[in-house]
């Protein structure tokens, strides 16, 4: 009997991110742009603000005229008019001289600060200034929020609702991103039934289906479901032969010996390559990765826990970079474990945990379950790493937390 | 001239969260349904697995006739057959007997644990066990993952890619959400031009429907963009009457004095109510709340940067309720003060900062920036809030980081 040739999990990350994908850009509507990725940098062809701004309302003058001023002692400037929001600045501040602004107005030629009402009496014709102002005080200048011919926004960054305020301020309203991958997701298993059938004894519900699409869906793919086969490599093949114009294929199923190899040969048979089939890790060992039609196939474990695991563990940083995701922070945190971890040494083994934040630290509580098992994944906050050199973690020992 | 009487950041908070708000609910499909919120408890009305399964490829025993069994020394059991994955096991383990498993079959009545087939070997009629089972190995029990009549997802909570997996598991593919929240954006000022509009001296770019919209959108409401107003009681009023069928209406806007007093006045003229007009906080005194049409309004400040901290602070934790949304984690972490962060007593203050990780301890650095500045808030992680009760924070100091 043939058993899987397991590589180490580092290993198999190695292969899967070497592996040569290409990379093709749109350019889209501002409106559309959250969540997808920078194809370019992105250039301030301005400088934003585009003049300098009042911050308040108030009053432009030179600060050092106002130095000394207060409550009881104030200083006297000459009103010379007011600029209006929206409206260029004509009238320069001289030496003893204010003009009135709004907030957002463009402050005037000469003047180097704005007092605020608060601060200012208006008297016919001038106005007391009861508040010494420092040099730039309330004034947002030119370029002070955005240096013109910077690069104000990362290629291979994924778009955040403040990036499209930048955008939006330097007026770029079609954006070049990466196009979003398109994955291809079957399953497969004789057991395997639609969610909407009652599955008679023996059979279970396809789960698979909708963890994988979900997770794929948060990363920026498109998702498209082909249907499920049964183990056969005719059934399998079929499906597989609909994946032609897909850039990374997923097919669940195969957890037993016999279905795993169903997959391996309809993959091959297709022409395709099986680059590694078998990690060392729990859950999700019998992963199948290759490449069938040029583009990346997973073989993914039938059992629901294991194909999670392994979705968010090797193909999630797939899916990044085949939308040019290079910028990109994964969210983690540290705390302690409550317990012990038993683990076996050789295996890089994923922990599902809980994670309680109190004042003075986190948590971390592992919750044990079988791999077959969904409920605790919606349960967890994340999970932590067992490296394959240790037989374990210990009570009491800091640990990262991966957060889903 | 008639002041701000501005109230503190939690009576903002208070009276923006105790506002009535109803809910709508509707039946989406499990395909759309992720990162909508449950509308009702997900009560299990089956087990999962509805069977006892093999989560292995080998043999299922009665544990108790392994016992003993090594390499050098096997045990020798009947083999009685198989059962293939997706079909009923029909054939009893009774003792000294086994029954050939692939992983996820049906486990037959009297067995108790499976062997795995790397620890057996198969001889005419016979297997020989070389390595004993404890009882219940490599089974996941009926129930062992969601027990019937059991809550097993919340009313109120954020549904997951894992949780689409427990759904499907359970066969529910109607799922009951509340609708999403339909908001209403209007941008005012006379300074301000649509995006593909070159702004003349003294104009600015709309940043803020972008950045607004955004962010509603990525808490899960629905967003409408109902144009610009020009600094009038007529056009803003014109907008306003637009709104009548949303959920929440979001005007921005209203830096200055006077622009605030026509917002201030279209709300009214309109039969709305103002509930507050201004609170002690930094960036983003100048914000208005109230009720339009029944339905909550905000006033938002014009400057980019303020306007985009009071939806993160005051605008989201609202859109949230508006969507039935009860379960519900802020994203922070701890980290260490890089530098002093002064600020005034009586007024809490939210400082953008940046997060950097090191392998002992996470250091917090404050980009400071004036409350217009958009660019400071795409690269910031999040932010910081010096309490008003203070004079500002200490390098060192640990610190709550906000993510955003």
């Amino acid at each position: 009997m043939e058993f899987l040739k397991a590589i180490t999990a580092n290993e198999a990350h190695e292969l899967i991110q070497t592996l040569p994908v290409s990379l093709k850009t749109e350019k889209v509507d501002i409106d559309d742009v959250q969540g997808r990725v920078f194809a370019q940098d992105i250039v301030s062809v301005e400088a934003i603000p585009p003049f300098a701004r009042s911050l308040v309302d108030g009053y432009a003058v030179k600060a050092k005229d106002t130095w000394g001023g207060k409550e009881t002692n104030p200083v006297f400037l000459n009103l010379k008019g007011e600029v209006r929001i929206g409206e260029e600045a004509k009238t320069a501040v001289s030496e003893g001289d204010c003009v009135y602004m709004s907030t957002g107005s463009m402050v005037p030629e000469g003047g180097d600060a704005v007092v605020m009402q608060e601060y200012a009496r208006c008297i016919p014709d001038a106005v007391e200034i009861t508040k010494a102002v420092y040099q730039g005080e309330n004034i947002c200048y030119e370029g002070e929020d955005i240096q013109k011919g910077k690069i104000v926004l990362q290629r291979g960054k994924k778009i955040t609702s403040f990036d499209t305020g930048v955008l939006a301020a330097l007026g770029i309203s079609k954006v070049p991103v990466y196009k979003r991958p398109d994955a291809a997701i079957i399953s497969s298993g004789d057991e395997i039934v639609d969610i909407d059938e009652a599955p008679s004894f023996g059979k279970v519900r396809d789960i698979n289906r909708y963890t994988v699409s979900g997770l794929l869906k948060e990363e920026g793919a498109r998702v498209a479901f082909l249907g499920r086969a049964k183990d056969s490599i005719q059934q399998i093949t079929e499906k597989l032969e609909l994946t032609k114009d897909y850039d990374i294929i997923l097919i669940s199923g195969g957890s037993s010996k016999g279905e795993r190899d169903f997959i391996r040969a309809s993959i091959e048979g297709l022409g395709g390559e099986i680059i590694f089939h078998g990690i060392n890790i729990k859950p999700g060992k019998p992963t199948i990765f290759g490449k069938l039609f040029g583009k990346p196939v997973f073989g993914l474990p039938g059992h629901p826990g294991s194909c999670a695991m392994v979705t968010v563990r090797f193909v999630l940083p797939l899916v990044r970079r085949l939308q040019g995701k290079i910028i990109y922070g994964e969210r983690t945190a540290r705390g302690i474990l409550t317990t012990n971890v038993p683990s076996s040494y050789g295996i890089e083994e994923y922990v599902r945990v809980t994670l309680e934040k109190t004042d003075e630290s986190r948590l971390v509580t592992p919750i044990f379950s079988k791999s077959a098992v969904i409920s605790s994944l919606a349960q967890a906050d994340g999970y932590i790493i067992v490296p394959e050199g240790t037989e374990g973690l210990e009570k009491g020992e800091t640990v990262k937390v991966y957060f889903f």
